[in-house]
């Protein structure tokens, strides 16, 4: 039998269990109206396709939308200025924005009004990003987005610098960013908003990916997290694949494989995750030479 | 002809030599009574022997002190209450802490006003972090001096954690230890307290080290940034020796050597280092291979 070790912390996160959920809610209660999430709630098709089914879809177009309609700010956030607008339509606004990206929001504001100049550890098109950088500009303040070290050089002609960083950030890189940073300036404030969810997830890589013959990390392939997730793993472990479902499964993968790893990224849901481990065990049922013999 | 090349930053700093000229200016002013320094007033004995002949001591015993007497307070300082002791006493105290030392002991009490854990990166035995110490005692704060990462582990149980240095800290551990505390802290806030001098002094090795045959870094044995020069240069060139005076220079460290380094500590003054340069030329003279056979 193929053995499979499942990451004890695959899948959703917190902000994304409790965004689905405020989507399920929003269906239900509004079974006459349109419901609809400002971009796919989750970087993930299959979970955005069974919401469809509920009633709530992804907007299209934001001309589209017309006095009444619900629209979900997904667990991202999005500028302030951006959910103003939305308000001042009539539109019947929820704020799905994860409670630990509103403490990203909080931070920068903190630090603006005590004259930092910001530094936010992140993805610069990453719409996280993007929505904190809408509350930089709203709290007055100045700041960068600084997603790779070259990037710091700006921070350095400031004397007092202020750091954030994007939830799903890296620990590792924060900390290089950091140290490099304490080492430029003469004054630094650092707010750690990296989220643990990430960091667990990417710490069970780090354990598992080395002692498994093949590592499967499954997510959206346009989602930041399940990329850097498969990014570690690949470090660590060559036969590491990324898929989104258990249709990309290819038996070939698995000849000769004794032990399985898989995780997932955050916007995955439990469903997905389990069709995948059904798929492994079916496929090493006839192909996985090992468990075959044995 | 060998060739040798000085550290542009060998030697002192702006604060030791603030010291010294302080020191001779007590002596000039106080020739009828006795001036004492805490301690050698930097880490060199051959220039504590020079103020000697100018009638400056370093104090034996405090119990030795009558009223009236001068006492110095070195550039690394001391802890307030001592000085305070020391004045009422009726001695008189100039102090010539190094203004950058001042400026830990205010980033101390600054943080521990807004209610940081302080972490003093250090040695833990070094008397400007004895200093500083007494300064976060004064002003009702409470920390811990960190050497080596493993004492971070108190610190991981505050929230609220503020950095400061020892100034001659060495750049790469304090990088160190402030990208591992941002990762456990929820917030940080560092000053960086580290001098430039020495920051610039140790680049001048990693630059120079590589690039000569023999590496000689001159200063003090018990001096603690003069050891760290050592170190970096150690790393990088096995041929480094760590020498107080020129006499120490060993003819056979430079056969067949074309080109030397040298570097010295804070506390080395000038006019030693230009005795171990003519020393090294002479031994070259008559013993360096290559320079006798061009």
């Amino acid at each position: 039998m193929v053995e499979i070790v499942v990451a004890p912390n695959a899948g959703f996160c917190f902000g994304v269990k409790r965004a689905v959920k405020l989507a399920e809610e929003a269906s239900v209660k509004n079974k006459e109206g349109r419901v609809f999430t400002l971009g796919p709630i989750i970087h993930n098709p299959q979970e955005v396709g069974r919401l469809k089914d509920l009633g709530v879809f992804p907007l299209d177009r934001e001309e589209n939308l017309s006095e009444g309609d619900t629209v979900i700010i997904r667990s991202h956030g999005i500028p302030p200025e951006r959910e103003e607008a939305l308000r001042s339509k009539g539109l019947n606004v929820i704020d799905a924005t994860c409670p630990y990206v509103k403490a990203v929001h909080e931070a920068i504001c903190d630090l603006v009004k005590e004259g930092y100049f910001i530094v936010l550890i992140g993805e610069k098109n990453h719409p996280e990003v993007i929505g904190s950088l809408g509350y930089l500009k709203k709290c007055g303040g100045r700041g960068i987005v600084v997603e790779k070290l070259e990037d710091l050089e700006e921070a350095f002609k400031h004397e007092r610098v202020g750091v954030v960083s994007q939830t799903t950030q890296s620990e590792r890189f924060f900390k290089e960013v950091v140290g490099e940073l304490a080492l430029w300036v003469k004054e630094l404030k650092v707010i750690n908003t990296i989220c643990n969810a990430t960091s667990v997830r990417q710490e069970d890589v780090y354990k598992i990916a080395p002692q498994v013959d093949v590592m499967i990390v499954i997510g959206g392939k346009n989602s930041g997290n399940t990329r850097r997730l498969f990014s570690i793993a690949k470090s660590l472990n060559p036969r590491s694949y990324h898929i989104e479902t258990a249709d990309e499964l290819d038996p070939s993968w698995f000849e000769g494989v004794k032990k399985v790893g898989v995780t997932a990224g955050a916007s995955t849901p439990d469903w997905i995750i389990s069709q995948v481990t059904g798929r492994i065990r079916e496929i090493c049922e006839k192909a996985c030479s090992y468990s075959s013999s044995q």
